[in-house]
């Protein structure tokens, strides 16, 4: 069993219940970093990141257009600010392009279900400082006020709700530009006049304004947490906050805590672990491999295909992890058609094959590469086997379970049982049905009481 | 034999042999439709249709935005004006936001040529009048004057020839909203001042420029062929102009002449015939369902999947017809992503499959339906007989093809050759390797040595 | 008598009444010129001239501003779009922003009445070739097909004739990029695609739909007379159309026509014959001395005050000429309140003077300098002397007139009639209440019964 | 001797003198009240005021469009809106469109210096909440960030005090749609979020930054003094402020402060008192009478012409107050040219009568009306009587001067001494040469040695 689990769910449960009343964390990793996650999470497994801010305007590059253009000048951008704007354009002058005119909080929120996915984190602030919600303390510099003049934020979140989806948002703690930040970054982080009139007030509005289920902090690394306030924020939040109970952090909240402390751990980017790790973490990735927000010049070749998504998405469930999957809509308000043919495909292997992914576990054994790769996740003595690519052959060996006489063998998404025969001193043959092996992208075989 | 090929190839090549000077044609339909089709269009069979234009920047409804706005106004289209523009804003304010920036013609004709296409058609002109070329009869309503302040007919033709792809133009005869071309109308067609001052200059002017090897006509239907001065043109076309040899032609050229006269035939949008037709023909689509412009709004479900569109392709050439696939690039000038895995993925299929479908010939049976849904093609006695879905069993039968000794029947893609017997009266059985039918469209038997 | 009333108002008349029926003139200079100029114009002496168009967005530079951008680059104009513009703009993307949204015509109308004037001259289409009118010729490139929507040329027709105001349209021959006349132009004028195809039809257009009193043609100098086909469209213009004896024209009908051939004559912009010419002119000038049309950077220094435009108009008028005053009104359709402030002066100043301008005829001498600059016309034995400087003292020389014992002496705007004595060998001493000179502007004398 | 010299020059001079060191002013009024108007404004009499902000860009209605529009909405408002913009467009969508790109400070400062006055105010901050200076407080709503990418406030100062002008700055310090105001002014101004993170911290800034010689305060009417925290603010400003010696402050500061408490008196827009006043005040008024902020449609008849702006300083600097006048720049960054030809005839006339009015000092008595009305200014014995309309006869009678022997009389701008003679009781005749008064506004007699 990993450790992980052990460490998370029983000793604060633990705590609480010794104590016969509700604990109270105090503002230090110590006991900020005891509370169990909630197990909502866990058991989702799979998640739909959304880019979304002014940068889907230029939508040339990344959502880090402005930093590249303007905070360390690249000739790319430089070029193309050059090429099709006139002198002295500046950034803030993108959001009344930001219109969202086409933005249907029910479509994508269909999408979202379709896609299989069990939460939804969308941007409320990236690095760039807008909100896409009315935040008091971004006066003009909010999606309410320009642009698609609309609350983004709640309108999303009441229609992905609506499908019982959970509900996350994305919280950029740094602005490259903001001037008060600029301000206190400039005395070593000493002053923290950005953090107190700006950055906390906004915050606590935002939790208590849409009591998200999960936030998904960033942009942590130029400070430390003692001057973004984590940990007092952190200690509201499982204390006070309207979401206390139910919020999921992760793990960015100051520099060198990424991977150390919060709740579950991102660390880096599309990190992927090399075996199973002892602390709950998710893999975010996206679609765009070069973009997690909307670019208007991107191309097939730069897109993860369905098969990369799926397997990657196996392999992270079996290592423990969460999956969370990034699209970047368009500045209009639409998801880039070829991103919803990419999450539908999702979805449709997950009607046949979830059972294998939610509310699965990581088993003893998380892979093994025998006759093709396999991974595996459990639900006690059920043990679900993927095979990532098609079998050469309709015989295929698995030399990690361990069989008894009760055992049994399915292809998920195929009706009859399957042959087979022990191995040993441990594992199986299986016959398959290799003219059932059309789709393209990993099988998943079922072994009913194995240890 | 079909019986076009005949008409079409022989005949007219006999009267230029025996009079030993180029035949003339002489502005009628009876000489202009004796002209034999340049060859290179049947032995194409696979083309790219692109609608680009203005329409394009409002990218709502379809290309023809502009009449369902003012023409006709519809609900739907008066409504989203009114949502997103200022009062009395037009159709022609829309020209300065067609920017065509990411424009780039090289990936455009790479992309086509990856399809497997063999031709490619842009819109030179559509109904709303804005030519993609500097046309002089259209001063600051063409690309170059304003918009994208470039050549575009010229500019993807280079790319396109570049990649040995023939190279066609659209052009509508029409243009709903041109003042001239109404007050001509209000005549009853009786004065021609549009045709005269307009139409017949810029058209001339296309072909002496851009050489075009197809002319793919089109807003025909409100006028008498004789009206447009059709015969005089296509006369001249075929007589005098540099692509006299080498242009194809269609069948939109006056009220009435679709599907009777011209050189191939397109009869309607997406038609397709309930048997072999006499004449050669195209069947032009679009991968989106609803419109051949680029849509903003468009969602995965509306738009052809690959696998219809394969099978679409089979039944166009099995009855000896070409396959015209539009997509309606964007007003910055990209390719939808969709669009271009769609494009792509059919010519995946073509690489493997190619030899089935360029050049060939209906063969005389054109489908049949034993065990799955076959259509056929032909060179010679090798006889191509595609599945247009999974056999259910290893074993399919085929009852039209008449075998020999010499028989031999392989499965493109695979290597080894496949197992048959004969059936009487006619016909066989082939065993199939089904183990290896993974990619869920269209797999093609070649029967060598068969009548 | 001035030679030229002689020769334009008796001569055709004879020609019309010997002959007893319309004569009709012929396509060539000496029957066009022998046409008599329509009393209202001459009588009318004041115009006010409007340069109004696509210039007046960039309003830089001046109405020439494309030609200085793009047909002979200069340096400040290219400077100008590098700075405020993307990249590859093009002039017609100006023409959305001439929106016109705040043009009343009958405020303007108002304006120009009170003024004084009693004719005005519209811009219907300048040398950028947009009409501002919609013009069936110059599709999408006019007021009614983008930027005003609005039939600008119509809308003030309408409310300048309810003040019984003449409306007159100024038209340029040329213009500087249509691609046709850039055509003829390469061929030495020996094509007229433009003329027979562009112009014509559009002038001819023009005429009959606004019914125009005076046609202020320009843009003539690049190509003889022939090429425009002047001398036919005047023949009809005075024979056939629906104002051939109302209508009035200029002399700009082709290289070498200027100050020879036409109705008046306006040779050079702001030209001022140094002596009484035999032939009816017009001073055309402008409040701001360096352009036409709108500019956004005009400073005071660089406009007429309004004692130099009554000064201009006196002398102009003493010299038998009309004085056509020109203001350039912005895009959004206001005439700037300095001009409207000039406008209203020359008004103010007209209402006490007019009697001594309108209607008036030159006298037998224009001017004399005793006591101050003194300009003169008349009305058969009524003299007005103008005197153009506030006199330095209460006695005033006039050397000119020859008095009689009837004669009266008067201060216009001044009750009671002034002393005065006469001189040998003629000419009179008149004393001045100076005390009543206070506007500042231009006095004028009465003079009755004099010779 | 008007009071308020007394109070303001002497006491706290004395104040100064006596304690050895400077005083140091507690945060409350009277302490603040006490504090002596720096020497400078009292002499300088004649000010140029700045609206400048967004408000430019929709030049509609005037500068408070914003509130008229959605604040309390008026219908001419929003039918503007509802006519000219697409649906949901916001007020700060305007601000990319202000873009002061022919802005030339330079030509500012000359026109404001040639006008003759010697300090211009300019908006930093309207109720807009716009900053025309990048305040680190208003990120991305002020004119660096956006629009005119430009420090206006810096750049005027240097220009204007380049030509040894004052220089001021006025703030709002009300901002009608500021998130955080609109939270404070909802607990009946309990909280002052607003005052603390925005207002204080940025005008801090504002006087640290450009060294203002005048805070022209304005929007305090809402709330109390002690919400703004305005005796701190104006406490820190006369004691530890970079300006604390030379700066003047203005008398709106809280509900209920203004003509009561501050620098010199505003009292109510365009306020004029009946009698001298004892507290130094200032009149501002606006050369457009609807509108401080440009206006798009503004006509003539809606504008101070120029007589009535010299009468009107007249009578104000008359009994002792300093006179604003105010002109609004359009959004490029112009001055209209007929606020330039106001400018610049007040500038004329006072070039000749200037030394009546700058460092003047109210006289004994302020006006009369003997022969035409009649207002005085002093300096010491010589005495100045400016005729507010022409006088209708040569003579001239005054009451109120006392005459002596040593009483010499001039006009201004006149070589010759005047002849007068002495009426009973007291007052004066003078012969005036009413063929010299040929400007049309107010002609000044100085006396000489009268009591």
């Amino acid at each position: 069993m990993p450790g992980f689990s052990t460490k998370c769910m029983l000793f604060p449960v633990a705590l609480t219940l010794l104590s016969g009343v509700a604990a109270r964390y105090t503002p230090d990793w110590g006991s900020l970093d005891s509370r169990p996650l909630p197990s909502w999470y866990d058991e989702a497994k799979f998640g739909i990141f959304v880019h979304w801010g002014v940068f889907a305007v230029p939508g040339f590059g990344s959502e880090w257009f402005w930093w590249h253009w303007q905070g360390e000048p690249t000739k790319a951008y430089v070029e193309f600010m050059k090429k099709n704007y006139p002198p002295g354009f500046s950034y803030p002058e993108f959001a009344p392009d930001f219109r969202a005119q086409f933005f249907d909080p029910d479509q994508w929120a269909e999408v979202f279900e379709a896609s299989g996915a069990k939460y939804v984190v969308l941007t409320s602030k990236h690095h760039e400082g807008f909100t896409t919600w009315g935040s008091p303390h971004s006066w003009n510099w909010n999606s309410v006020d320009t642009g698609p003049h609309r609350d983004l934020v709640g309108d999303l979140g009441v229609a992905v709700r609506k499908r019982s989806l959970h509900y996350g948002l994305y919280n950029s703690l740094y602005e490259w530009f903001h001037p008060l930040y600029l301000a206190d970054k400039k005395t070593g982080f000493k002053t923290q006049e950005f953090v107190s009139t700006k950055l906390m007030p906004e915050l606590h509005d935002l939790v208590n304004r849409y009591k998200p289920d999960l936030i998904w902090s960033d942009g942590d690394w130029e400070a430390p947490d003692s001057y973004w306030n984590s940990t007092e924020f952190l200690a509201w939040l499982y204390n006070d906050s309207p979401v206390k109970d139910s919020v999921v952090t992760n793990d960015r909240w100051g520099a060198g805590c990424s991977c150390k402390h919060g709740g579950y751990f991102n660390c880096e980017d599309k990190y992927t672990p090399g075996h199973l790790p002892k602390h709950k973490w998710e893999k975010c990735t996206s679609v765009d491999i070069f973009s997690w927000g909307y670019r208007r010049t991107m191309h097939l070749k730069e897109l993860l295909d369905l098969p990369s998504i799926i397997k990657d998405l196996v392999i992270t469930v079996a290592l423990g992890g969460n999956y969370l999957l990034n699209v970047g809509p368009t500045a209009e308000g639409m998801i880039p058609v070829v991103f919803e043919e990419r999450l539908r495909g999702v979805g449709d292997w997950l009607r046949v094959n979830g059972e294998a992914v939610y509310a699965s576990r990581p088993w003893r054994v998380q892979t093994e590469n025998s006759t093709v790769p396999v991974w595996y996740t459990s639900k006690g003595s059920r043990v679900y086997a993927f095979l990532l690519s098609r079998p050469p052959k309709p015989t295929l060996e698995l030399l990690a379970p361990i069989t008894s006489p009760l055992t049994n063998v399915t292809l998920l998404g195929y009706s009859a049982p399957l042959k087979w025969s022990p191995l040993q001193p441990a594992g199986l043959t299986v016959t398959l049905p290799l003219e059932s092996f059309f789709d393209g992208h990993v099988w998943i075989l079922r072994l009913d009481s194995v240890l």
